[in-house]
Formats: structure tokens, C-alpha cells, sequence
């Protein structure tokens, strides 16, 4: 394929691809609003014949017991890997709609950004497939590669559907490696791949003693205070350098080499702008590591919430019979959240006191991903995105985890590469969203570009 | 005054007195919750009225810019001594409301029992007063005290208003003795006296980073968590001795005589009984003191309650933008509420960590009372309870405060009878409230006795 014909068509087409990106993004496509069932459908109907209309074969919607899937392929090269493309058609609330300086509905430039609700998450990006994917027929190239897609409407609510679906069509969605473009890059101008997320393990430490509360002044003194013991071992649970202190935690980390935590070191950074972001009052974690590494390569533990007793407004004078932390762990490979589960309760088991009653509830949890930056789909994806933005990519790690991600790694075996073109100010789950628009076109052509370079 | 007519008088109106206790019940009086103004307003009214049928004089409320207190009086008896009842209208909140039996705020006979919030903490007791008033009119005998009272609705929420009131109004409220029914017995069919009780000082904690609550894969392990730093906090108010560890904080404590701690020790005192009633696992507490002893002649902090972050159901992966702690200390002779409190603050002050703001909110306090055993107006309360339960009454001090007995002794110059019919087990500040209906009749007739062995 020729880049330059390719480049000066999608730069043609400029004008089409913004008035059909407005007709999808009208489409009031609120996951979370039940209120938007018939929205959801459309929506899913508008994808679908965006994929018809771009070339793609045997495009179908899947009815689950909330919005339906839609998949399509086209599957005529032969032996050349398979590529999955994984995105999502639904959005998040538009609320408060009062600072909304245009209709979330209505796509609308500003500037060098396009503003509405789904404009980068995720419906400008997954519209960029589609467009990469029609360039070749346009311009009466052969696909590279053969494709799969896979498009779902409940991301924003947990994709709650998607993982049966996935085991349930294993053949189906067989691939040699899954593409998803719903991250954002490090920056603008910045061509970005996403290569490892922290996975998680999730749970409830609850300490009673008395089934009710009891009056502070009738008992305050002579019983075990449930919230000062919980207190005990929430304090116990990290040490003074800022690292876990839970037995054994550390065992299965792979320690990043020095290669790498040189690539994070020169990436741009500031305190200012992360504590601007954060709105925190200064950067605070595990001693030796750097902001990014701490986010990105470095297992933590977080109390996500606590609650016992009076929570009121004013003053109650009462010794709690219970007191709850919801306790969150991010893990990084290898670390199993199973394991890293076990080991937690059996660290509270052991300092738990004899005056009170402690459980452990184990709620979900997810493995880390981490996609080996020397695959063939992830120099693919480096390679053209380095041909459309004229430098080489920055390879990043994210701190949070896409429960999509390890769907599609444990079920189909298959490597994910998160080639995202959205930028982490493009309010995704706020007000106000937007994408910048030559990320946008710019994102056509580093995806057909990526399919070119993954069957040579 | 026939005591049998009495006794045979009170038993006859059983049904009547539960009819109208109910009605005063009904009235939701919750002083802790701003939006229960108009029923803080009926329920004074409903006191008044019953104060008005009872025969008491001059009944009247006295505005303030809280909760109105309820004024009343009867002077006819010449130079025998001025009895001033206190008491209060309001009850503590209700949550969580998915544990009572029967709702809060219908009076349920169940067993020996009336369950209902107030029942017990203060309504009932309160009401007992206006009943033994009665007596005397209904049986034609000649009330032999000069009686005042004043009843408050802000007992719960550190009777703020009640001191200004006193300190401006001490001829209107000139006693020889005051009356407060307010506390437990040490036990069913135990009469008791109450000679001591603890001081408060209570207060807000909180930390706080950023004003937003954060993603935690965003941003979890590289900035403080403030759930973590007060966790910690809260770990280093106790040694592990069960001591409060603030410098300082037991200076002014008085140590008890070798001849009271032998007191103490002669109580009926069971570990069992004691678990049973409180509900909790084991006893627990400073070492070296009995149960008893740390309830009654030690001093505590506890706290009341804590929260942050999310508490709903299920997960939610943030670290938390604040944690607060309510904490209250339990204070004994001669510790003063506001330097405690100080100490308090200086110690948070010292060990607060620069990643976050920390701030203590002071709240009410009160300081700890003690009445001479060999006054008067006990030795007259002493014997009423001999005749009505036919056995001498237990002395004990109460790990509880109630405020106002300070602001009574020291602005009026007149000492303070606890004369209390409630049980420890009853749930005053729990769920399921009740007051045990045999305390309750035999608390009227008491009372009445009390008079008259007064004027004696």
C-alpha cells in the first residue's frame, strides 16, 4: 500500500468522516440510563451498518440479556494473522448537563477538537477502525490481514455480558492478537502504546465485637472498640516505607529491569501537573519509585472506604459493634490475586485480636496484563505509528486495570495491544469530552497502516 | 402520705400512664437531626401539657436559639426544701433503623418491657416525675416540697442551651437539691444510687488530601491515602496497656481510695452478666483495673464513629478525598474537658504527617461530678427506694456523663441526686429501646416517697 495515497485519502474524506461520526454520536447511547433501551439498539444498528458500509462481512448483532453485541469479519488472507478489534458503542451519563458548554449530542468543533459525549471514549475511536479498515477498499487494496470485530454497549457498566460471550465463541473470536483503541496517549503528539495494567483483588475486612451499638458512657473503657482495631490493622497493613507490609506480598513481582524503569524515567513528567491533576497535596508512596513507577510497575494497597458507628451529622455517643474497610490491591505481574487474597487474610488472621471477631470477604478480583513489548503486533503498531507521527512511540504502562483486557488474554490465549488516540484531558467521563481531531485522523491512518505491517 | 394508697393509686393507672407515655413516645423528637425542628417544638408542648393536667404551675417554655426548654413549678410548701427536677424531651437518632423489632417510635409492650426510643432515655423517666407529681393531687394529700422543673431538648446533642439558661436564670432555678432520673440501676430490682459520673470531651477528626475523590488505578500508591493516615492516627491513641497514650492526659487524674476500689470490688459483678448485657466478645480494657473500676473511676477514648470513601454495597475503586473520626474522651475528677481537648489537638498536631491535612473540630464537653454520699436529699432518696424495694440501694458512680449535673453544682450551689430507674441492658442509645414497666411503676411511687421523706 502506498501511505501517501492513503494519507491523502483519509485526508479527503475529512468532512464525510466528521458528518457520520455526528450521526452515531447523536444516538443517545447511555448504558447506565435504563430509560435508553431503544437508544441502545439503534446504536448498535447504526454500527452495524457503518460496518456493511465499510466492507465488512457477515455483520451481525448478538442479542445478550442487556445491549446487544455486533460482530463482523472479513477473512480473505489466507494464512496472514487474524486481528481481533475490540470497542464499544455505549457512553457514559452526560450529568451534570449544566456545564456542557455545547449538547453532549450534538458533535461540535471547537477549535482543533470535535466536543460530544462519545466523541473519544469510545465511539470516535471506534469509528476509526471502521475507516481504516474501508481506506483499503477505496483505494482497491487488498486487506492485509484477516479481521474480526467485536463491539459491544456495556463497557461503561462493568461489560457485564461480554466474557460469557467471549467463552461462549471461542472459535469464533479466535485471533492471533486483539487490538483495542480506548486508552489514551501520554500526550498530544505523543503516539503511545499501552503495555501492562495492574490487576486487582478486592475485598471487605470487618471487625465486630457487640451485635448492636452500645452506649460509650455504659461501656466505653471495658469492652474492645471494634473501629480501633480496625484501625490497628489498616495501620499495620502498610510500614514506614510506604510498602505493603502483608508477608510474602512481594514474593511474585517481577522486578522491571533497569531498562525500563529507564524508558519511564524519561518520559515528560512533572509533580506540578500530576499534583494539578490529582488535586493532592504532595506525591506520596512506596520509597525508591518514581510517580509513574509507583502507578505503573509497583503493587499497592488501598483502603477504598471505611464506615462503623455513628457517620451522622453532630455527635453519638457510642461504641461501634462494627466497623468495615473496603480494601483494594493493585497487582503487577506475577503477582495472583488469588494468592495475594490468601495471603491477606492469612496476615489478618494472624494479628487479628482474640477480643473481637475479624472476616476477610473476598469480592472480584483480576489478574495484571502485560504484553511483551517485543511482539510482532506490538512493533506492528510501533512501526506505523511512528510513520504517521514522525517519531517513535512512547511505551507506557496504565495503573488501572480493563477487565476486557484479561477476558481476552486467558480466554482466547491472544496478546492485547492498547493503541489508544484519546489524551488523558479529554474529560472521557465528564462534561465536555472531545477529541483532538488530528489524533483522530491521524488514528485512521496509523490503523490501516498497523494492519499493513502485520502481515509482513 | 398513706404509702399503700399511694402504692394501690399507681398500680390502678398502669394502662393510662403507658397511653400517654405512648403519645409523648410517638413525637419524633430527635435533637441530632435538623429536620425534626417542628417535632422538637410538639414534643415540648406535649411535655407542657402534661406538666399543665398533672397540677405543676406557671408551666412555660423558654424559647432559645436551639431547642425550647420547658419551665414549671409549685411552691406551696412554706420553708421545706426546693426540689429542682431535671429531665429531657429529646432522644437520640433512630439508625440504623433496619435493626429495631418494632418501629422506634410506637411504644411495643413485649414481655416485662416497653420498647420504643425514649422509653428508657429520657422520656419515661421524665414522665415518671410528672406522675409521682400528680399522685398527691389525685389522693388529696398535700405536695410537702416546693418543686421546680426544667426539662431540655438538647440533652443529646451537649445541652448547649442549658447553661446560658441556668447561669441567667439561678433565681428562677434556686434549689436545695436537684433531681435527675437519667441513669441505669445497677441491676433488675437493684436500687441505686448514683454518686459519680464521667465528664466528656468530645470531637472531630479528620484528614483530608485532595478535594475530589480520586480513581484509584489513576492515582492509588502514589499519593497518601487519608483513610490510611487516620488509621494510623487513631492506632497511636491507645498503648497496649489499654492506656490513652496522649501526653499528658492522666495528670489531673484523681486516684481513687484504697476503701472505694474495695467498694467496687463488694458489687455483685459478673463477667458473664456483663458480656450477656453489653453483647461483646471479652472484656477489655486499661490493665490493671477491674471492669467496674474502668467504667467508673478511669478515664477512656473511644471512637463514636468513622468514614470515608465509599460505603455503599459492593466495590468502588477510589482513594478517598477525606476520613473522619468522631472521638470522644471519657473524663473523671479533676480532668478538665478543654485542656484535655488540648492536649488532644497539641498531640495530633505533633504527630501529623506533611502529605495531608489534618484537623481537629472540637465539640461539646462536660466535665465529671461526684456528690457527698451523706447529703440529705440522698440519705431522704435512699430511704425511699429502701421502703418501695424493700432493701438498701446499691452506691455506684456511672461511666456516663450527663452534663448538666456540673452546670447545676457549680451555678446553682446545690448538689445532685441521680435517682435514675432505667437498666444498663436497655438500649438508650441502640436499637430496640425499652425500659423495664416494673421500674417504670415502681419509679413513680419512689419518687413521690422521695418527696416526702424530704420534707421530713
Amino acid at each position: 500500500m502506498d501511505y501517501t495515497k492513503l494519507s491523502s485519502y483519509v485526508d479527503s474524506r475529512k468532512q464525510e468522516y466528521l458528518n457520520e461520526l455526528s450521526r452515531m454520536i447523536r444516538i443517545e447511547s447511555i448504558s447506565a440510563d435504563l430509560s435508553k433501551k431503544v437508544e441502545m439498539v439503534r446504536c448498535a444498528e447504526a454500527v452495524s451498518g457503518l460496518m456493511r458500509e465499510a466492507g465488512i462481512e457477515n455483520v451481525k448483532p448478538f442479542e445478550t440479556e442487556g445491549n446487544p453485541l455486533v460482530y463482523g469479519e472479513y477473512i480473505h488472507a489466507g494464512d496472514n494473522p487474524t486481528v481481533l478489534v475490540y470497542g464499544h458503542y455505549d457512553v457514559q451519563p452526560v450529568d451534570p448537563l449544566s456545564e456542557w458548554e455545547t449538547p453532549p449530542f450534538e458533535a461540535t468543533m471547537r477549535g482543533d477538537d470535535l466536543y460530544a459525549r462519545g466523541s473519544s471514549d469510545d465511539k470516535g475511536q471506534l469509528f476509526m477502525h471502521l475507516k481504516a479498515f474501508e481506506a483499503f477498499g477505496k483505494l482497491n487494496e487488498k486487506i492485509p490481514v484477516n479481521l474480526k470485530y467485536i463491539f459491544e454497549g456495556e463497557e461503561e457498566i462493568g461489560s457485564i455480558h461480554l466474557e460469557p460471550f467471549i467463552r461462549s465463541h471461542k472459535d469464533l473470536l479466535k485471533a492471533d492478537v486483539v487490538v483495542i483503541s480506548d486508552t489514551a496517549m501520554y500526550g498530544r503528539d505523543m503516539p503511545t502504546i499501552c503495555y501492562g495494567l495492574r490487576g486487582m483483588a478486592y475485598l471487605e475486612l470487618s471487625v465486630s465485637n457487640s451485635t448492636i451499638d452500645l452506649h460509650s458512657g455504659s461501656f466505653g473503657g471495658a469492652i474492645e472498640n471494634p473501629v480501633h482495631v480496625l484501625a490497628d490493622i489498616v495501620s499495620r497493613l502498610h510500614d514506614r516505607y510506604g510498602r505493603v507490609a502483608i508477608p510474602h506480598f512481594y514474593d511474585d513481582v517481577v522486578e522491571v529491569s533497569k531498562e525500563e524503569r529507564e524508558e519511564i524515567a524519561r518520559l515528560p513528567y512533572s509533580d506540578g501537573e500530576f499534583l494539578r491533576q490529582s488535586g493532592a497535596l504532595a506525591t506520596y508512596g512506596e520509597y525508591g519509585f518514581s510517580t509513574n513507577e509507583r502507578l505503573w510497575i509497583r503493587p499497592t494497597l488501598d483502603v477504598n472506604g471505611i464506615y462503623g458507628g455513628f457517620t451522622g451529622e453532630g455527635a453519638k455517643t457510642i461504641i461501634p459493634s462494627k466497623a468495615t474497610a473496603k480494601v483494594s490491591m493493585r497487582l503487577v505481574p506475577n503477582q495472583k490475586s488469588e494468592k495475594i487474597l490468601g495471603l491477606f487474610e492469612s496476615f489478618i488472621n494472624q494479628i487479628a485480636p482474640p477480643t473481637v471477631k475479624v472476616t476477610v470477604k473476598k469480592m472480584h478480583s483480576g489478574e495484571p496484563a502485560l504484553t511483551p513489548i517485543d511482539h510482532p503486533a506490538v512493533k506492528a503498531a510501533s512501526a506505523a505509528l511512528e510513520h504517521v507521527f514522525g517519531r517513535k512511540p512512547y511505551f507506557i504502562r496504565e495503573g488501572g486495570s480493563i477487565p476486557e483486557v484479561l477476558t481476552f488474554q486467558q480466554i482466547l490465549g491472544a496478546p492485547v495491544v492498547l493503541l489508544g488516540f484519546g489524551l488523558p484531558d479529554e474529560n472521557s467521563h465528564a462534561p465536555n469530552e472531545h477529541i483532538y481531531l488530528r489524533h483522530f485522523y491521524d488514528g485512521i491512518k496509523t490503523l490501516a497502516i498497523f494492519y499493513e505491517k502485520l502481515s509482513m
